[in-house]
């Protein structure tokens, strides 16, 4: 019998949970609908209930359960501030109370952090990468980064939200990376410029129905060769490459890995962030060897990083190390 | 007997030397001229001279040299690219040379890590500290940043370059925090408004002659009240506050030391600088418990930081359990 670990991926629309071998290979999975307006104390219940479910039945130990939650979450204490996606809650110790559920070792990872873990063992930055960013741009845009093989949390574990890093001056005002690249603010500003009077392939996309514009259907409208889509997705690739040089000049990595919603746009997005990068770069130094490629794992990516929490005691040793040991 | 680090800060006006206990006192310490335009073999030769010096004469092991230089620099290879202030360096494998001539380890730092490095072991940030964040702003805008008690250099030592980071100005102009905020800026910005045609007791200052101004005369007419000195002032002080939002979004740290010649201006930076950290920052929990404050070390700052470099092996092990080790 091998020892066994139980991950659990807690989201907005599904939680799934699975059973893992030390190896980060899924033996068992299951999932069910979060349904979040149903209150928090129903949620709990089929956490608890999908934990059940994958827990080992031939007496293996189980080293420890890892979650994948959404941010802010605080990873030292396993409590998960207020997410936006999970209406209603603020302040819930849910690491807390899986470990009294199950009297296991239970370690908490926000979505970003967890999928740079995922990826470094087992993903894109499988190898012997030290030196990590992990990039997410969707509705959001947030990142994990990994520096000499140990996850970077920080005092409270609030590090590496490259989201809110202030950006945008124009007339004084200031913004934020996420609010002026990620997808609402690319819907925004189509629907801003729609009823200025602009034409747009979008207008059809929606039925006419301008509250219907997202992130996603800018993205649509853009791969169809709408001249506004592709003008607003530009400028987000760009303003993701000006975070992304932030980034390199602080963080000097081997590897820079976009993923999310908008980054499946390709190259619509990945021209004009490469571009930013090696315009406004310092020297060609931080870009010249620097691999910048997609995530690999797709939809597990969660599940297999919130196991390697575990593997990690929540990020805190040294990952290479860890992987060296496992042949991961 | 004790064992002996040498300590060396490679500066562009002086060259300074020390013998260190491990403890981290001077010994005994020399310093002569650089005269960079003499030729960097005639520095090379300086460099050694002040390191026979300062040898220890009664046979005390030497544990190595550690060196503290002007960026950029490769702290695994030891070579200085091409720093600004020692006109006709490039690519000198200073690290080599003298590991060649005193047969010893020797660690080569920038100087903002090495002060970040210092500021940690010795200085303001001196404790408990594990996440540290050290600013310099002066003739440029430097940090060097301590994460999980290591110092934080990535995969070329071309990590926490903070001065290098974009911001977004008005009209799409793209420019760094160091171009628009340190020293030199606020210089050029004094003279164009004088030209412009607003009054200034700068112009006094410099006895009319606008070629004279720089960032330390404007600081002193800020101190005197001169209100186009003390607007320039104030909005390098809230950039700078800015680029400290970004370190807090990607680090989390639980200290903030700004130092360098700016900074001297004590309030008339600092209060603009934290009024940016409370407006900007995304949640209170970023800046709530950080302290922010100036550096405790002065002129010794480079030499401290340079002989902690052989401590931790060059900034790689982890600085907690160094100074604990020795009662630091």
């Amino acid at each position: 019998m091998n020892d066994i670990i139980i991950s659990i991926d807690l989201g907005g629309t599904r939680i799934r949970a699975a059973r893992f071998n030390t190896h980060l290979h899924i033996l068992e999975r299951t999932e069910t609908l979060t349904l979040a307006h149903e209150g928090q104390a129903a949620v709990l219940e089929r956490i608890k209930g999908l934990v059940r479910e994958v827990m080992p039945a031939d007496g293996s130990k189980v080293l420890g359960i890892g979650i994948s939650a959404p941010g802010p979450l605080n990873p030292q204490t396993g409590v998960i501030v207020a997410p936006p996606n999970l209406n209603g809650w603020h302040n819930v110790p849910l690491g807390g109370i899986l470990r009294e559920a199950f009297d296991l070792p239970v370690y908490v990872g926000n979505d970003a952090n967890v999928a740079a873990l995922a990826e470094y063992l087992r993903g894109a930055a499988k190898g012997n990468y030290r030196h990590i960013v992990y990039v997410t741009h969707s509705t959001g845009i947030g990142s994990g980064i990994i520096t000499e093989g140990k996850l970077l949390l920080g005092r409270d574990g609030l590090a590496a939200e490259v989201g809110h890093i202030p950006l945008v001056f124009d007339q004084g005002r200031i913004s934020t990376l996420e609010n002026e690249a990620a997808g609402p603010d690319m819907a925004a500003q189509a629907v801003k410029r729609i009823q200025a009077g602009e034409t747009s392939a979008i207008v059809d996309l929606v039925d006419g129905d301008l509250s219907r514009v997202t992130g996603s259907i800018v993205g649509h409208a853009a791969q169809q060769g709408d001249p506004l889509a592709l003008e607003i997705v530009r400028r987000s690739g760009m303003l993701l490459g000006l975070g992304i040089v932030t980034l390199l000049h602080l963080f000097n990595p081997e590897i820079v890995i976009v993923g999310g919603g908008v980054s499946t746009l390709g190259d619509l997005i990945f021209t004009p962030m490469k571009e930013a990068i090696e315009r406004y770069a310092h020297d060609p130094a931080y870009y010249q060897d620097l691999v910048i490629t997609h995530p690999t794992l797709g939809e597990d990516v969660s599940l297999v990083g919130a196991a390697a929490l575990v593997l990690t005691q929540g990020g805190g040793m040294d990952i290479t190390a860890a992987a060296q040991k496992l042949a991961l």
